[in-house]
């Protein structure tokens, strides 16, 4: 385990101190403006504790680790630092890819996992836009930028988008710090390495035995949405929810549904009932 | 248009006139032993009235046409018949092919729609088990049957299956009548003919304009899962939901869940909200 930042940074919200979310977020090269969870997501907040993990993955004051190993290493110290034994983890994006390492390496602290915008080490790459990684670079990403990656080119989908470009900027306290030059080199090497395939195709998917809800928007262009569907058919105890008319931000376009889906998922004692 | 069944039979329940749920089953030869619509789903029928539209597609006392253009036009003439101007359509496996093809013959006709273990017209048949059709052709078949063709062979999906062979066996007044040899014989012909290729493939999914929730388990034996994910991705306005360790009968499995689902879908003003 490589040594963990010796004071994380977090943002607590909500007001149920029994139930915790640990929310990696995604970031991937989009700096300060995307952050990727939903500042002002009606409703998921509350009731749970959401701990934003985020600094293992972007929008940190700290450094980056280079391999998804390390960054789950993160969050196990992370919740240990919060008194957190167990917790509920929602992974997007690469973040999906952090929240899968954890809970393959950390199965007795994971009681669900939700993975949205994500893909299973080795995934499907065919699909991606050939423009996502110019355009994900970009050192200030505008509304158009963020329209194009994380939603669709339809009135419905760009209505949501800048809705949620609102929201986002609503927060004025406590914001996320801007990713770094060393977070977004980390990220790149540790994605390149997360994209080969390592013996049989998929096959640590089988040992996630948690209850796993995967979401995703119907034509994803940054982590192709087939994805979803294999991640779903292997994870043995898995939804697969596909959201319309959206892209990689399909939890931003429909943050009411996203959250009545998530909230039932997390909510009733036995799992899929 | 066919002649339609001049006095069709159905059952109606739940208590609120102004919404109607045409749901049209499946059968596809399991006879009186399936009837596939739960007959005691929690919640389902209240708040809404369901008029089963069976009599179309098995479990009915008159004559079943033998493809489902046909078919979809005795839906129309049930819904008149009822008075319905506009209707939520839900249709499961064979059903979902009436549905799919009434709502393209009569747009106006169907407000929203779901569709539940089915496939598109010359969908994948890769992944149909080799015993099924033996199977579902046996005259009289029994729980292991039921459970073989419907349900996962795992504890949790077996338990689920009795449960729903405990539950169907409850209604003892207006029990649906079985198939007949007719129904069996036209249903054989109309699905020969659903799964031929017209054209280009897939291409009339794009003119289902309605909102469209698409539902199945996980492993599917008799209509394979990948078609749910090919409706969902064909269909320019569909959220797809694919339930865990289940197979075709992932609704009766999970008959809270779905209701849950079904209900939100069905009851936005605006969908997907």
């Amino acid at each position: 385990m490589v040594q963990a930042t010796p004071t994380p940074e977090y943002v607590r919200s909500g007001n149920d101190e029994k139930r915790a979310v640990s929310d990696v977020r995604h970031d991937r090269g989009m700096r300060s403006a995307t952050h990727a969870a939903d500042p002002a997501p009606p409703n998921f907040a509350n009731p749970w504790s959401t701990s934003p993990a985020a600094n293992s993955v972007a929008s940190t004051s700290g450094e980056t680790p280079n391999t998804f190993d390390a960054q789950a290493d993160h969050v196990a110290t992370f919740s240990a630092v919060l008194g957190l034994s167990q917790v509920d983890v929602l992974g997007f994006s690469i973040g999906g890819y952090v929240a899968q390492t954890f809970t393959l390496r950390y199965p007795e602290s994971v009681r669900r996992l939700i993975l949205v915008g994500t893909a299973p080490r080795g995934g499907e790459t065919e699909g991606t836009h050939p423009d996502v990684s110019r355009v994900a670079r970009n050192p200030v990403p505008d509304l158009e930028d963020f329209l194009f990656l994380f939603f669709e080119p339809s009135e419905t989908s760009e209505a949501a988008g800048k809705a949620f470009w609102e929201r986002r900027h609503q927060r004025t306290i406590d914001v996320d710090p801007s990713s770094s030059e060393q977070t977004m080199k980390a990220q790149t090497s540790a994605i390149v390495a997360w994209r080969e395939q390592h013996g049989e195709r998929y096959a640590e998917l089988s040992h996630i035995q948690q209850p796993t809800l995967v979401v995703n928007g119907h034509h994803d262009i940054m982590v192709p949405t087939i994805n979803s569907y294999i991640l779903s058919e292997r994870i043995p105890n898995a939804e697969l929810i596909v959201y319309p008319n959206s892209g990689h931000g399909s939890l931003f376009q429909y943050p009411d549904l996203f959250v009545s889906h998530a909230a039932r998922f997390l909510d009733t004692n036995v799992a899929f009932s």
